[in-house]
C-alpha cells in the first residue's frame, strides 16, 4: 500500500482555521490572548474579563463588565435535575471529568446561551469534589467574582485576594490555546451547525484524554516522590532510564518553554512566598532544572521543556486543589476559550468534514452460508 | 492577508485516517461497508451482524451472534438515573437530539463499554418519544432483535417481519460513512485517550447539526407540501427561483447518484407494496425526478444527485416513525460505527490536533485605564 504518505496523521501541521482568539508561536515561545502577551493579561485581568474579551474582541467597558460579571452571578446555581444527577455520579464515583460532561450537559434543559454554561461550569466541579468527599455542596455567591466564588464553593471559606490573583491568572493562561484537541473538537460539533451545549460537552469529553487535559497530576506526583532536592537526579535518571515519560515535560507544538509555564511560575512564586512556605515551589524549581538537564542529556536535540502542566500542578496544589481538580479546573477556564472558538466558526462557517482512505477488504458479498458456520 | 490559500477549509479533500470501516467513492457512487457493497449488506443482515462485522472485521459466527444478541438484549433497560433525566427532557420539551444525548451520558454511571452504549441507544429514544407525547415507555423485551425491539419499544406492537426488514436495512445503510462530521468527532476525542462514552456524546452532538444528520425531515416535508406531482414542478421550480436549497439533493461526497438512496428506495418500496398503499411512494419517486431535471437546468454542471436523507424520509415515514425521530434514528444507528472508528482510532492512535492560523490584532498591552472609561 502506497497510502501512508498521503494521511495527514494527527492532522500535524494542517492549518484548520484562521482565528483572532490566541496566537500560538512554538518557535518563539510566544502565546497571544486576542493580541495581549499571554502573562500580561493573565496576571491582571479577572476571568470575566479574559471571556468577554474573546468573545467580543475587546476589553469589556466598565459598565459592560459590570453587567456580564451579574449576569454570570445570577447563573451560577444547579437546577435541581443538574444537582440530582450529580449526586448520582457522586455515589457512582465516576471521573470527576465525566461528572461535569454530564452535569454540563443538562444546561440545554433550561438555556443555550453561553453565559449559562460559563456560570454553572465552576458550581458542578465545586459540587461534585464536596459530594465525592462525602460534604453537602456549598451554594455559590452571587456578590463574589467567577474565580473567587469557585475557591468559595470548595471550602465554604471566602478566599483573600493573592489566593484569588492566584486562580484568575491560572484560569487566564490557559482559557485558550489555538486549535488544541478540544477546541477543534468544539468547531467540529459547531461546524454542523448544532448548538453549544452539544459542542462544549463534546469538548468536555476531548479535554479528560490523557494525551490533552489530563496530565497535570502526575507532573506533581512526582515532585512529591521526589521529596527532597538531593533525591531529583537519581529518581528522574532512573524513571528516563526505564523508559518512562517525564510528566510535565514537552509539547507538541512549544519547542522553547511553553511560555505559559512561566506565568504560572511567577504566579506560584507569589502564592508560595506570601503563604511563607517556600519548601515546594523551591523543590519544583529544583526538579524542573534537573529534568531538563538529563532531557537533553538522554534526548539531545529533541528540545523537550517544561510544559503548561509542571507548574499548572503545583500552583493549584497551592491553591489547596487536590490532583482530582487540576484537570475539571482546566475545563472551567477552557469553557469561555471553547464558546469564543465556536462563536468565531460560525461567523464564517463550513462543515468540518475530512477524508478517510480505505485500506480495508474488498469484492466481500453476502452470502446466507456466512453465517451458518460455528 | 495571504492565509487564505493555506488553510484547509472545512478540512476539505484533506485524508485525516486510513479506515478498514467504510469506502466512500464519491465519484462512482459506490459504499462498501467493511469490504460489502452496502446493497447486499443493507438488505440482508441483522444490526447485530452488522455492528460485530465493524467492530471485529468478520461476521459473527452463529454463536457469537447469539452471545452478542443475547448481551445487547440483556443491557437494554434505563437506570432509573438514566429515565429520571429522560423525564426532565421531555418535560422541558428540548430537541430529541440533546435528549439522547443526555440520556446516553450517563452510561458512564454503569459502564464504558460499547455494548452498553450501543443497546441503550434505542431505549433512550424510544422512551423519549413517548414521554414528550404524553405516554409512559415501554420497556424492552430481550426477546426481538436490536432493530425488531426498537419498533416494539416506540408502539407497543411487535412489528411483523417486513416492517422488521425495514428498519434492519436502514440502520445497516447508515452505519457507517467514512470521515463525515460526527465520526471525525469521536475519533478527535478519542485521539486524547478518552472513554467511549465522551466520544459517542460528542459524536451525538455533531449529529444534531442540520448540515449534518438533521435535515432528513424537510425532504419529506416537502414531499408532502408538493401533494399531487402535477405539483411538483411549479413547487420545486418556485423554491429554486427563490434561492432555497433543495433538501435531499446534494452531497459534498457524492457527485453521482448517492448509493445509499438506493438501497432505501428499493427497502421502501418494499415496504409500501406490501402496505398496499403505493401513493406517497409513487409522488416521492416523481418529486425526485423533478427536482433532478430541475437542478440540472437551474444549476448545470453541479450534479446534484439524490442523498441519502431523502428516502431516508420516506422508508422512516412508511415505518411510522415522526419526523422528529429521523435524525435520533439515525444516530440510533451510527452509534454502532462510532465505536468502531474508536476502536481503530486506539488500534493506531496519535492526537489529532491541527493548527490555527492567527489574524487578529497583535502589540496590545495590557492597561489599567483599558477598562476604565465606558
Amino acid at each position: 500500500m502506497t497510502h501512508d504518505t498521503s494521511i495527514a496523521n494527527g492532522l500535524e501541521g494542517v492549518v484548520a482555521a484562521a482565528t483572532r482568539l490566541s496566537h500560538v508561536d512554538g518557535e518563539a515561545g510566544e502565546l497571544l490572548i486576542a493580541g495581549y502577551p499571554v502573562g500580561e493579561l493573565a496576571a491582571h485581568a479577572t476571568f470575566e474579563e479574559t471571556t468577554w474579551l474573546l468573545w467580543h474582541g475587546e476589553l469589556p467597558s466598565s459598565r459592560e463588565l459590570d453587567t456580564f460579571r451579574a449576569e454570570l452571578a445570577a447563573l451560577r446555581g444547579l437546577p435541581p435535575a443538574t444537582m440530582a444527577i450529580l449526586r448520582e455520579c457522586a455515589v457512582s464515583r465516576i471521573d470527576a471529568m465525566d461528572a461535569l460532561r454530564i452535569a454540563l450537559g443538562t444546561v440545554s434543559l433550561a438555556s443555550t446561551e453561553a453565559t449559562a454554561i460559563v456560570a454553572i461550569a465552576p458550581t458542578i466541579v465545586a459540587a461534585f469534589s464536596r459530594l465525592t468527599a462525602g460534604h453537602e455542596p456549598i451554594a455559590p455567591r452571587a456578590d463574589l467574582g467567577h474565580a473567587a466564588n469557585y475557591l468559595y464553593m470548595l471550602t465554604g471559606a471566602v478566599p483573600d485576594a493573592e489566593r484569588v490573583r492566584g486562580i484568575e491568572t491560572y484560569l487566564n493562561t490557559v482559557v485558550d490555546h489555538g486549535l488544541n484537541a478540544s477546541t477543534f473538537t468544539c468547531r467540529v460539533i459547531t461546524s454542523t451547525g448544532s448548538d453549544l451545549v452539544s459542542a462544549v460537552v463534546g469538548a468536555v469529553g476531548a479535554l479528560k484524554g490523557p494525551l490533552h487535559g489530563g496530565a497535570p497530576g502526575p507532573a506533581l506526583e512526582t515532585v512529591f516522590e521526589i521529596g527532597d532536592a538531593s533525591r531529583a537526579e537519581s529518581v528522574l535518571r532512573a524513571k528516563i532510564e526505564s523508559g518512562e515519560r517525564l510528566m510535565g515535560f514537552g509539547h507538541r507544538v512549544y519547542k522553547v518553554r511553553d511560555p505559559r509555564a512561566d506565568v504560572l511560575a511567577i504566579a506560584a512564586e507569589r502564592l508560595f512566598t506570601r503563604a511563607g512556605d517556600m519548601r515546594l515551589y523551591s523543590l519544583a524549581r529544583e526538579v524542573e532544572a534537573t529534568a531538563l538537564r538529563l532531557l537533553e542529556e538522554y534526548k539531545p536535540g529533541r528540545r523537550l521543556q517544561t510544559n503548561v502542566e509542571f507548574y499548572t500542578a503545583l500552583l493549584l496544589h497551592g491553591l489547596g486543589l487536590d490532583v482530582p481538580l487540576f484537570t475539571p479546573t482546566f475545563a472551567i477556564a477552557r469553557v469561555s476559550g471553547w464558546i469564543a472558538h465556536a462563536i468565531e466558526q460560525r461567523q464564517a462557517n463550513r462543515l468540518i468534514r475530512p477524508k478517510s482512505i480505505y485500506v480495508g477488504p474488498r469484492d466481500r458479498h453476502w452470502r446466507s452460508e456466512d453465517i451458518a458456520a460455528d
